[in-house]
């Protein structure tokens, strides 16, 4: 079944009762937090409730998984990566396997991820043939001296990563969206969630965040969205952990994700109120949403769209997967 | 002759008379302010001073263009690309005509320009036939829904701009410093005076910046820098426009041009407060520096390491073009 406008019921938009899956974590004396995303934009309540149903399962299970990861006290920047990794490998995102076709019916990949205590990064465009895409962009950040390398500099780092076939990240999802973006020849039709992510809060106070995407339906080859530019798609300092989703551009132009730590930094905003405010003001209306969590563990994650895929738990038992409000 | 070092003597960190040269701009009754920079790096104080000098007069006449173009009512997102093009066309400086050698012996360039009160910003990267890569950048702003493209997709965008064989960028001192960095073999050896940008304020308080590279010598082919990442080397907005050079990597790292910006909006720092502690605070000793300019026609340029190509001139008869301190 294919559903091109990525709908659900609204009966999705729950909390899971924490004590039936946290209990393991919530035990652990340390605190830890952490947000997911799968993508924001149009997610109409009216159809489709499997597709909804289903991601708003591999968002749990993710979740799931990287909060035990947290409790162990694994590092957020390995937990960040490991909860993208999932989320690439999950044909129903953005990402990874699932992810877009450009104008020319390929697919071209970008990720970033960032470590908040020691401000390093990495980042990898225009990737064709990388299986997981944060995987590479880790690799930027441990063994380069650079931030963002592009296609075939990336691909040098690859040394023992799957890569594939460029049609191996193929869906039918994604060729349906592709053909009817080829029948409407306009990006403004190539609307709906986009892009993956995580954030993170570990044991050791430490954050970090990564995000990876396709890109939106219909671009054209060599364009770089906002997922690989440090500071609008992804951002970690000591004060907070960012990764948004949506219109690229817009975060671009507007430097969302640096913004929210800028105006915690300098305005002494909250976590929320800062998140809020990138999100509800510099951001144009429909653009998108972040996830973002701070050194005490706290975690916000506001859209101006329709829906957000996301997802949240922390040591103190919260855990919830949510679409729309 | 070639001058590996950039060097120069101290006589030439001089301000300039203003009455000589901006009479006629300083007659006019509204302020413009316009800042540029050729690069920041090491520039020994001890040798080349034909070298240097040369690179002076350049800056001169390129301020002294740039001023006469503010004063003549001309927007700052018009006058910062002028200048950043005169400053390309300069085989003195690292961008266009005289842009250092990649690893392979080639010129990937890219380019950033951003208009501070709308927030529209345009970039290209990987270019190796576009002459000026910001009038490339321009294009990208004002065609494109696109804020970043890369390699042919930005190149799509070309129309009459003039294309070049990519060995018609060469240089003699780029090819010398490109036999010593292979001798080398290390980045690190690569140090040096790199990028050249603008910032302007125009009569109308109207804020741009515009920054140009060919990057690092010895740099991977696909390694993209701060320069065209909105918000690390280039970032215009309502309060300030900002152009950085040095370390790209540490640049996007702290998300510097933008910091300015976000020191500025939400700690309620002045300008030079927040350029400042962004260059002696935020990015690493020996990094780089940046122009900035305010609303109000403040200028700030400080830098951490031996030098910086600069010049500033604004209505009220300011006129200096320095290298040092």
């Amino acid at each position: 079944m294919v559903c091109l406008n990525d709908n659900d019921s609204s009966s999705l938009n729950r909390r899971i009762p924490q004590q039936a899956t946290c209990a393991t974590m919530s035990s652990m004396s340390k605190t830890w937090a952490i947000a997911i995303h799968g993508g924001a934009g149009v997610i109409e309540r009216s159809l489709c409730p499997e597709a909804a149903d289903l991601r708003i399962r591999v968002l749990e299970a993710v979740i799931t998984s990287a909060g035990a990861h947290l409790a162990s006290g694994q590092s957020a920047l390995d937990v960040v990566e490991h909860a993208v990794v999932q989320l690439e490998e999950a044909a129903e995102f953005n990402a990874g396997k699932g992810a877009v076709f450009t104008a020319e019916g390929r697919h071209e990949l970008e990720a970033a991820i960032m470590e908040g205590r020691s401000g390093t990064c990495g980042a990898a465009c225009l990737l064709t043939t990388v299986r997981n895409p944060v995987r590479l962009a880790r690799r930027v950040l441990d063994q380069s001296p650079h931030v963002l390398l592009a296609g075939q500099a990336a691909e040098q780092l690859v040394g023992d990563l799957e890569q594939v076939p460029n049609d191996w990240f193929d869906t039918e999802l994604r060729r349906a969206q592709w053909s009817q973006w080829k029948q409407a020849s306009s990006e403004a039709d190539a609307r709906g969630p986009a892009t993956v992510g995580a954030v993170a809060m570990d044991i050791n106070g430490h954050l970090a965040a990564a995000t990876s995407t396709g890109g939106r339906t219909g671009k054209p080859s060599g364009r770089i969205g906002d997922t690989p530019m440090i500071g609008a798609g992804t951002w970690a300092d000591e004060r907070c952990a960012v990764s948004g989703t949506g219109h690229g551009e817009a975060f671009m132009a507007t430097a969302a994700a640096h913004t929210v730590a800028a105006r915690m930094a300098y305005g002494g905003d909250s976590l929320d109120g800062a998140a809020s405010r990138v999100v509800q003001e510099a951001l144009p209306p429909g653009s998108g949403g972040l996830i973002a969590v701070d050194a005490h563990g706290e975690i916000s994650m506001p859209f101006n769209c329709e829906g957000m895929y996301r997802a949240a738990a922390d040591s103190k038992g919260r855990f919830e997967a949510k679409i729309w409000t």
